[in-house]
C-alpha cells in the first residue's frame, strides 16, 4: 500500500477541495482503490459539486441540523463546538474511491472535499492510501 | 481489480434496489471487498430494509431535513434542486462491502440501494469494483 | 483477506466503543485497509470523540432529526422503531480505515463506535476484514 499524509490549509473555510491532490497521488498507479481519511474528530469528507452555491447551502443546512448554540454537553473552545463533534457522525471522515488507469473515477460534477466547521483549527491532515487491485 | 459500470433505471423513484446486481457481479470471486460508487452529484448509496415502509419514511425525512423549497443558492432545474446537491453530503455515493466466498456479507434485512431525489435524471450509473483479499 | 465477526454487547447503549477490538484484530498485520461492517438494518458505524459529552449530544440530535414518534410507516416493535430504520441511511454501517504498521491510523480523539438506537437488540455483530496493501 502506498500512503501519504497531506497538510491541508483550511483557514476558516467550511469546504476545502482535495480533488487535485488526490488525483496527483493516484496518477500513474493503474487500477485500485484509494482510501481518503481525515484523522480528526471535528471534520468529515464528502463528494459534492463546487462553485454553484452548494457550499453556502451546506453551511445553512448544518446550522439548521446541528445548531451552533449552547445546547451541547460537549463544550470547550468556541460556542457551538459541540456541533463540530457531531459533524463526523453524519459526514464520515472516511471515504473510498475507485481508481481506474491512474485516475479517480469521479463523475463530471463530483469534487472530493474536506468539510470542517471547526474554525479553531486552520490546518488539517488528510491521509490517502492506495491499494492496487 | 475487476470493475463494471451498471446502467440503473431509476425513473422517478427515490430508492432503487441494487442488491441483486452487486451480488451477480461478485458471484464466484471468493473473498475481498466490493466498492460501490455512484458518479453523480445528486445521488447517494445506502443500506436499508426495503418493503416495510422505510422508503416513504425516508422521503418524508429528507423533505424535513433538506426541504425542497427556494432557500438554496444552488438553483437550476426543478424547484428544490439545491436540496438534491446536499443529499450526497449526508448519504455518501461511496460504499464498501465485504465479500465472503463470492457473496456480499449483508445482514438478513440489508439491501443496497441508490438514493436519488433528483427526478430530472431517470437513468444513472453505478460502478462496482472488486478487490480480492 | 482475513475476516472475523465480533459479538458486541450493546445493551441499551446508543454508542458502543469498538476501537480496541479493531486494534487487536489488525495488530501485526502491516499496512492495508480494514473494513468494519455492521450487518444490521438499524445500526451504523461512526468515528467520534468519547467521554466529553458527545454521546448524549448525539442522542439529542438523533431525537431531533429522526424523532421517535408515530409518524413512520415502518412500525413494529417499540414506538419510534421506524426512526431506527432510517439511522443507517444517515450513519452508514460500513466504514473503511487505513492500517499502518499494524495500527489503525486514527487521530488522537477518534474512536470507532457502533451507533444503535434500537433498544430491542442488546447483542449485535460487527465484521472486520483486513486487506493487505
Amino acid at each position: 500500500m502506498e500512503t501519504v499524509v497531506f497538510r491541508v490549509e483550511v483557514g476558516d473555510r467550511l469546504v476545502t477541495d482535495l480533488t487535485d491532490r488526490i488525483a496527483g497521488f493516484v496518477e500513474g498507479r493503474g487500477d485500485g482503490l484509494v482510501s481518503v481519511f481525515a484523522p480528526h474528530a471535528t471534520a468529515g469528507l464528502a463528494l459534492m459539486e463546487l462553485g454553484s452555491g452548494s457550499e453556502p447551502d451546506l453551511a445553512d443546512a448544518l446550522d439548521r441540523l446541528l445548531p451552533r448554540d449552547d445546547r451541547y454537553r460537549h463544550r470547550h473552545g468556541s460556542a457551538g463546538h459541540g456541533a463540530d463533534h457531531l459533524l463526523p457522525v453524519v459526514i464520515s471522515p472516511s471515504l473510498v474511491l475507485p481508481v481506474i488507469g491512474g485516475m479517480v473515477a469521479l463523475g463530471a460534477w463530483q469534487r472530493v472535499v474536506l468539510v470542517d466547521s471547526n474554525g479553531d483549527n486552520p490546518v488539517r491532515s488528510v491521509r490517502c492510501s492506495f491499494i492496487a487491485g
